[in-house]
């Protein structure tokens, strides 16, 4: 299934995409969040669908689309997981996996816009494939791993490359600000993706093609990835774990490029949809 | 006002310390959580304790303390903020304050077990003032800083310091294990804190004094704090800043003492009550 939450900010309503038509399914009568996840809410929703799949209706096709997912707890990112990207960033990539956490507050629609904060110097993209847990767990072992996830969502780890690397201390200052995680379209269940370690990976900026990878290059794949943060992060369902950027990123362009206002990327993976989002300057609230 | 919530995990009800007895206010009808103070609960809170102060009820002595803020947003932390506790980590102090983020799951009752994670070698404490933030915002001017705080909270930024500083990438491995951030037990409403750079901060393990610090020697203070992160970060209501701790960890001391199994921790900070942990190993669930 490939879920979606549309309508105003914080009032999202639910729905699903079928034959490429958005349907509402606030009849439901939950939200896409943890409890849902957590308590069988995917085989819940399956059932509803089979049940009332002729009396759904479509949303208006104004509709603003949210994050798929609602009320994470957290985000946990994985940082250089490709090393081509590793090579464009200048960092020194390490002996295991870099793991850093993106605040929640970032969360962000994936036709919203995205604001360049105050004092920004390099505001730049990374579209990443991201994992959306479903179970509890810690030192999960490989073998079991995948029996985590619950599905998938694509994200962009928007990230203000000064603040990162020059304003002291961890990543976390230049990956968290409002606005840096366009996540979705779409929330796709688990049973949709063939093979996570085989997905293209692509964005545009104003047209132009800046990256293009393949979940194949991984250097630690998902399996691995769930393994290695639950040594250290308690698993909860509704996490979402986004698994690294591909090359092609503004600080790996020659000349470096990096977003402006007015800007428009445009991005997708394999099976999980389109995102677009329009850059605009950070305004006094 | 001190403000509690006691009872299971993940199942608290509402409480409130007068006189030093604990009260239930179930009969409130709302959560200590975001919302609550998003939109004046604290207020309202204040009415019905007015209206029904004779009629509340205590809660039963062995009741469990939980965290007083339910499902906050994020926590953002203050590295090294105060010098003593900079030398004694060996880290660097950096130009400007270090700011990371702390995994929401791991948020822990204030007399709740902490756990040492799996391959822990140096599990540490870390007793720190942190600010509840009532108000949203970005880009905070020092004069309108403290408009941002609802409140206060004392937590252990429980840290492993090898998986901070030994495990590659940025110090969020060490510091988002589950259990690793007990909140609590008081939220205690701003007005009862008269100058949140004046108050001692201590830590006692096995009975033994090991923090003794004042929020007096913070490098930045509270006022420069949150205009510092609202730079990079957007405030929310129901966001916990922790502000950093005073030496005395177990890095610091010699020789270096890390936490074993058996091990209690206790401490308080002026005005915010004291909290007390046992220290207990990982077992697989």
């Amino acid at each position: 299934m490939k879920l979606f939450r549309y309508g105003k900010l914080n009032e999202e309503k639910t729905g699903i995409l079928i034959d490429n038509i958005h349907y509402d399914t606030s009849d439901f009568g939950e939200d896409y969040d943890n409890n849902f996840l957590a308590t069988g809410g995917i085989e819940r929703l399956e059932e509803f669908i089979a049940k009332n799949k002729t009396n759904l209706k479509p949303i208006a096709a104004d509709s603003r689309i949210g994050t798929p997912i609602a009320n994470p707890n957290k985000i946990v990112c994985v940082g250089l997981n490709y090393s081509d990207h590793a090579a464009e960033t200048g960092l020194t990539q390490e002996q295991e996996p870099i793991l850093f956490l993106k605040a929640i507050s970032a969360l962000n629609g994936p036709f919203d816009d995205i604001i360049i904060p105050k004092n920004s110097f390099h505001t730049d993209w990374e579209t990443e494939l991201a994992l959306v847990i479903g179970k509890k767990g810690t030192h999960v072992s490989v073998a079991e791993s995948t029996d985590y996830i619950a599905g998938y969502v694509m994200m962009n780890d928007v990230t203000e490359r000064h603040f990162m690397k020059h304003r002291g201390g961890t990543w976390d200052k230049g990956k968290g600000c409002n606005t840096f995680a366009p996540v979705g379209p779409y929330f796709v269940t688990k049973d949709e993706i063939e093979d996570d370690g085989n997905l293209r990976i692509w964005l545009k900026l104003n047209g132009e093609l800046m990256q293009e990878g393949n979940t194949k290059d991984f250097i630690t794949p998902v399996k691995e990835l769930i393994t290695y943060i639950s040594d250290f992060f308690g698993l909860f369902p509704g996490d979402i774990i986004s698994t690294g950027s591909p090359s092609g990123t503004g600080i790996g362009h020659v000349p470096q490029r990096f977003l402006v206002e007015g800007d428009e990327i445009e991005y997708g993976i394999d099976g999980l949809g389109i995102a677009k989002n329009k850059i605009v300057n950070y305004q006094k609230d």
